[in-house]
C-alpha cells in the first residue's frame, strides 16, 4: 500500500489518534503499526525506546509511506529535531503542547504521562518554549497502559487509581489537562469521572490532525485524490486475539481491510 | 563468570526465585538476566515468548552457566520436553505442580497466573498427570505484573485487585493456591489478605529450589566447591533506576556483585 500514512505505537493506543486521522481524512489509506511484542514503551529507558521508534520508522518507510505519525508519547519524547527522515515524521507532543496552550485561560496545566514520556519533560519544553508564564504540574500515571490494555474504562478500581493520579492536580487549579499517553482517551470515562467538566482534556489524536490538516493545506504532504473511502491496514509484531477485538471497538471493525502478524526486525 | 547457575525472567519476578536460590545454595555464584527492554512476557504470544525464551537461554550459555533456571512462568509455560540445551534447564512449573499436589488436603488447588501461563494450562496438565482426582480452578491476573513491578504490595489498589481475582477461587474453597507467576510473591501481603492463613500458597521459588537440591543430590549437577559465599550478577537488557532500587530490597543491595545493561540479541 503506497502512498498511505504510517502510524506507529506500542499497542492499542495508537489507535486513538487512527480514529481521530481517519474521522478527519477519510480518504486517506492508513497503515497501523502496533509494536505488540515489545509492549508497553513507557516504562522504558531513552535508548531503548529511541531503538525501537527508529526501528518502526525504518520500517515503515519500507512500505513506502508518504508521511509517519508518531502516535505515542513515549516514542515522540525521545524524537528530537536532528533525527531527519526522507518522508515527514509528526511526533505527538508538539501538536498536545500547542493545543493546551491554546485553550487554557489560567495557564495552569496539568500534564499526565508514561513515567518515560513525564522523566523526559518534552511536555514542558515545548510549553515553556512558548510561553514562560504558565503553570506546569505533571503526574506519571504507570498503571494507565495495562488498564487501557485491559479495556478498563469506568471499572472502580479505574476509577479509584484515576482519583490517585489526577486529584494532586485538580488541587493546584489547573484548567486543562494532557492526556500525555495516546492510551488514555480509552480511560476517558474513569479520568472524567475524576476531572468533571470544569477541566478541558487535551488529547494527542485531534492535536496531530490539526497538524495534519496544516500540511496539507501548505503543501508540504500530498492529499489521496481519491474519492473513496481509503483503506485501514493494522499490522502487529505479536498476534492478540484481546487486541484484535478491542481495535474493532476503538476503530470499528467493519472499516479495517486488513489485519497481519509482522516481524518488525 | 563461569560455573555460575543462569537465572532469568523478563522483569523483576525472577528474582523472587533467585532469592530462594541463594538462601538454598548459599555458595552458588548465579547470573541473573531480566529482559526488561521487552517485560512484561504474559500478555504476549506462545510464539513471541518462546522467541525471547530461546534467545535468553542462547544468551546465558554464551556466559558459560552450568545450568538455567527459568525463573518465568510465562517462558516456562512455552517450554517442552523436546526443547534440548547443552545444560540442564530448569523451569518453575514442574517443581510448583509437584509441590501443590504434596501440600493439598482436600486435592481442590488454585491456579494464578498471566494471561499467557493460564492459557497454556501448563499446571494443568503437569497435575493431571499426576492425580486425575484433582479440582483445579483457574485465574488470570493481567494486572498484577504492573502492580508488582510498581511495588505496590498492600496498596489499598492491590487489595482490591487481589480480592477480585482471587474470591471466586475461594468460593470454590480451595485450600492451596499456586502463585503461578514469579512475580506475585511480591503482592503476598495484599494476596494473604484476602486467603487468610487457612490457604497454602505454593511460589515457584522455594518449589524449584527442592528440585535443583535433588539434581545437586543425584550428581546431575556439580555443586560450587567454594565455602565461600557465592558471587551474585545482576544483568538486564534495559537501564532502569526503578528495577536497581526494586532489586536490592527483594535480593538485599548489598549481596550483589555487578549490575551491567546488556543487549539480548
Amino acid at each position: 500500500m503506497t502512498d498511505a500514512i504510517g502510524v506507529f505505537d506500542s499497542g492499542l493506543g495508537g489507535l486513538t489518534v487512527l480514529r481521530e486521522l481517519i474521522a478527519a481524512f477519510p480518504n486517506e489509506n492508513f497503515l497501523y503499526l502496533g509494536d505488540t511484542a515489545r509492549l508497553p514503551y513507557g516504562s522504558k529507558s531513552p535508548d531503548v525506546i529511541l531503538r525501537y521508534t527508529q526501528q518502526n520508522i525504518q520500517f515503515l518507510l519500507k512500505k513506502n509511506v508518504k508521511a509517519i505519525v508518531v502516535a505515542c508519547n513515549s516514542a515522540s519524547s525521545v524524537l528530537k529535531e536532528e533525527h531527519k527522515w526522507s518522508v515527514p515524521v509528526f511526533n505527538v507532543i508538539t501538536p498536545g503542547a500547542r493545543k493546551a496552550l491554546e485553550v487554557s485561560q489560567t495557564k495552569r496545566i496539568g500534564i499526565l504521562g508514561t513515567r518515560a514520556t513525564i522523566a523526559s519533560r518534552a511536555y514542558n519544553h515545548r510549553i515553556l518554549k512558548q510561553d514562560l508564564n504558565v503553570d506546569l504540574f505533571e503526574q506519571a500515571c504507570p498503571l494507565f497502559v495495562p488498564l487501557a490494555e485491559e479495556g478498563l474504562d469506568l471499572d472502580p478500581i479505574t476509577n479509584l487509581i484515576a482519583f490517585r493520579y489526577i486529584h494532586p492536580l485538580l488541587e493546584q487549579k489547573i484548567d486543562t489537562l494532557i492526556l500525555g499517553c495516546t492510551h488514555y482517551p480509552l480511560l476517558k470515562g474513569s479520568i472524567q469521572r475524576v476531572t468533571q467538566s470544569a477541566i478541558t482534556l487535551v488529547d494527542s489524536g485531534s492535536a496531530v490532525a490539526a497538524v495534519l490538516e496544516d500540511a496539507f493545506q501548505k503543501g508540504e504532504l500530498q492529499k489521496n485524490n481519491s474519492s473513496a473511502a481509503g483503506s485501514i491496514h493494522i499490522l502487529t509484531s505479536d498476534f492478540s486475539e484481546h487486541f484484535q477485538s478491542l481495535a474493532k471497538q476503538i476503530i470499528g471493525g467493519n472499516i479495517i481491510q486488513k489485519t497481519e502478524v509482522v516481524q518488525i526486525l
